[in-house]
């Protein structure tokens, strides 16, 4: 682990990118001159090779080839094999993982499916700060139980999960990196929590994957789900997946019974009859262009370790949590000091966040906010430099003593430095 | 109308090209050389100007926009943008028409909301040669409605609509042309014939859409789905559509809540509140560089009367019906001769149309084959000629003719002329 005492220059930043053992990694993305890009949690930058694969398959596979190509450019099985990819990047064994549909829409299948593994339970917990789709789809999945359920609400309802557990709890939903505060929550942990009080988690990965490492198989995970557009970097919208353990495959069940999941799709039978395995979660015909970006982007993550990203991603954090408050001791950061309790983000609330977050934008450095004053910074270790750290905690300050000789109320809290 | 008796041969069809007052439409899609395409009914050929549109959203807004692209190239809009450019085809004023997710899901929605537009009713009408997804789906909406749900199957439990209508019917479920036969239904009867017993209807439009008039509005449609794949060219998976009667939409609820369809997506409320409009029937973030494709396939439709259509789209399926007739007496046509019974192909049962289907494959004539013996010819009139229909009965015969020859069991059942 890289300590930032050791980064106490910009120069002694540039250095370390020199000797980064990933940092050639940064060539295989597209990233605008002067730009550096704190918004990859958001969406994800363009993979380099991107173009040409969406151009191969819009020109020549749709183009010229047209329908023959569901066969012959394998158009039919990239929801499994891009699914067996993403496995691959969260501990998940090949046949547990598809890449299809929304997250919103991959999550009711979930909720429903542990549900419905459940069936003497009537408890959903999730956490009261989740993103909100996490707690809409929820409702949605509960609404159309076919039983009464109740959701419990992690801040809410009681402050732990502990205190929410009892043998009433048929699903647990849980994000395992808050979009917010970007804190990380201890998955093993968690998930043996759960499985102790006879219940099932759901992970949301959306912001962890393909950045903080997970153990799908190793902790024993019943569901999970996550986007492809932020730290993998499948493009604007790129297909969700679910993952769903082996072991519950042939019961897990879901209303979204298309097509694309029965076990004969081109037997044209009349009654739904459920693919033994993962397939059953798929539902209707995929986007294959925004699957191609999906594909593009695990390509640009080839011959990479998720432990090596997780490395990087704490290094970065560290620096820029050490560089703000070096420069800015008062800052409220919202995101965990301790490195094991962080995902890729820091979040720092700030009352003029906004302002702030804007200013940075015309000054290069692209960070995103959260209402009410959230200023959220994604670091995403694949295409981002140690340079660029300390070039954004520049900017930061700058920006936010800007903001404070504007608002002269600011000085009364921050003793600028 | 154009008759057969005016195309006698293949040089009046090529006269007929020159003076086609659609015929130039053809130069907005790229056909491969040597190709007779009648497969626009699975998947329609590419836009000439899709390249360079999802070009611009890949490297332009993507690649060097990024997350501002939600805003400036109007990504957040773009399923209602294309909701409203959709509706136009099908005679849906704004505000009704969204474009996303796929049609199943599509599907499940609005089957559930019209569900839970008649909570004293109990049955759902669909037709037993549906394509099947939609029987699939349909089961899938009433085992999560909430209460019991009974299915009756136009063609397997009564041979028509009417027998089976009655005071428990909640819900009707057509295809307005059906996959297999190209059959055309009578849309404003049978919704009126619906609504006298009390019950709403769902037609499906994915054989329809962009090649046949609908009047979504005129005739009082319900709800309506359909791909955007087929006759409108959207690109392999490009998202589907749902269009909800406005009337309908206060009170239309689906369980798919996923913060797209939130009144305040970016307030992060912890309740899902609908949106009060047609955006309740989105859920999740949609495929951009896909719906890119929807975007550029109704550019190709721009200025063109789906009127103009459906009269070339009849001319064009009347020629070839003329001339496999006329080449092939005894062959069993199961489309309808009637036009105003007939959508936008032609089906031929067939013992050996596997084979056949291959043998045209090979000689440049795409179509395609459904179970058990189902030859099936797409007629699209943005992009198809009468001398391709001339060429392709002609293949078609000879394909035939060769099938005979080799298994001389046909022969007892086809006087080949």
């Amino acid at each position: 682990m890289i300590s930032p005492a050791n980064l106490a220059s910009r120069d002694a930043c540039v250095a370390r990118d020199a000797s980064d053992p990933i940092g050639a990694l940064r060539d295989r993305f597209v990233i605008p001159d002067g730009v550096i890009y704190l918004d990859g949690n958001s969406l994800g930058p363009m993979p380099r090779a991107a173009a040409s694969s969406f151009g191969r398959t819009i020109e020549q596979e749709w183009g010229q080839d047209l329908i023959k190509s569901w066969n012959s450019a394998g158009w039919f099985d990239m929801p499994l094999r891009l699914g067996d990819r993403v496995g691959a990047l969260i501990g998940a064994a090949p046949g547990q993982t598809v890449v299809c549909d929304t997250t919103s829409i991959n999550l009711y299948k979930a909720v429903h499916a542990a549900m419905g593994l459940r069936p003497d339970r009537d408890v959903v917990i999730a956490e009261a700060a989740s993103f909100p789709t996490d707690l809409y789809i929820i409702e949605g999945a509960m609404a159309s139980a076919g039983r009464p359920m109740q959701r419990r609400l992690v801040g809410a309802d009681a402050p732990s999960i502990e205190a929410l557990l009892d043998q009433r709890v048929a699903v647990v939903v849980l994000s395992q990196v808050d979009y917010r505060t970007g804190a990380l929550l201890d998955v093993a942990a968690i998930t043996e929590q759960v499985h102790e009080a006879g219940a099932l988690i759901v992970w949301d990965l959306c912001h962890s994957a393909g950045v903080v490492e997970i153990a799908f198989d190793r902790h024993a995970i019943d569901f999970a789900v996550g986007c492809t557009y932020k730290y993998l970097n499948g493009g604007p919208g790129s297909p969700a997946f679910v993952s769903v353990a082996a072991a519950h495959q042939a019961a897990a069940r879901h209303p979204l019974s298309g097509w694309w999941g029965h076990a004969a799709p081109f037997a044209f039978d009349r009654d739904f009859r459920p693919d033994a395995g993962i397939r059953r979660f798929l539902c209707g015909t995929p986007p294959i262009i925004s699957l191609r970006g999906v594909d593009a982007a695990l390509d640009a993550l080839e011959g990479v370790e998720v432990a090596a990203l997780r490395e990087k991603s704490l290094a970065l954090t560290e620096l820029f949590i050490a560089r703000v408050t070096a420069l800015l001791p008062d800052l409220d950061i919202v995101t965990p000091r301790q490195p094991s309790l962080r995902g890729s983000q820091v979040a720092i609330a700030f009352d003029n966040g906004y302002s702030v977050v804007q200013a940075m934008i015309e000054r290069g450095v692209i960070g995103d906010f959260r209402a009410p004053d959230i200023m959220r910074f994604g670091f995403a270790p694949l295409y981002l430099r140690f340079r660029d750290i300390w070039d954004a905690a520049e900017i930061l300050a700058g920006c936010i003593c800007a903001e404070v000789w504007r608002e002269p109320r600011y000085s009364q809290r921050f003793a600028v430095t």
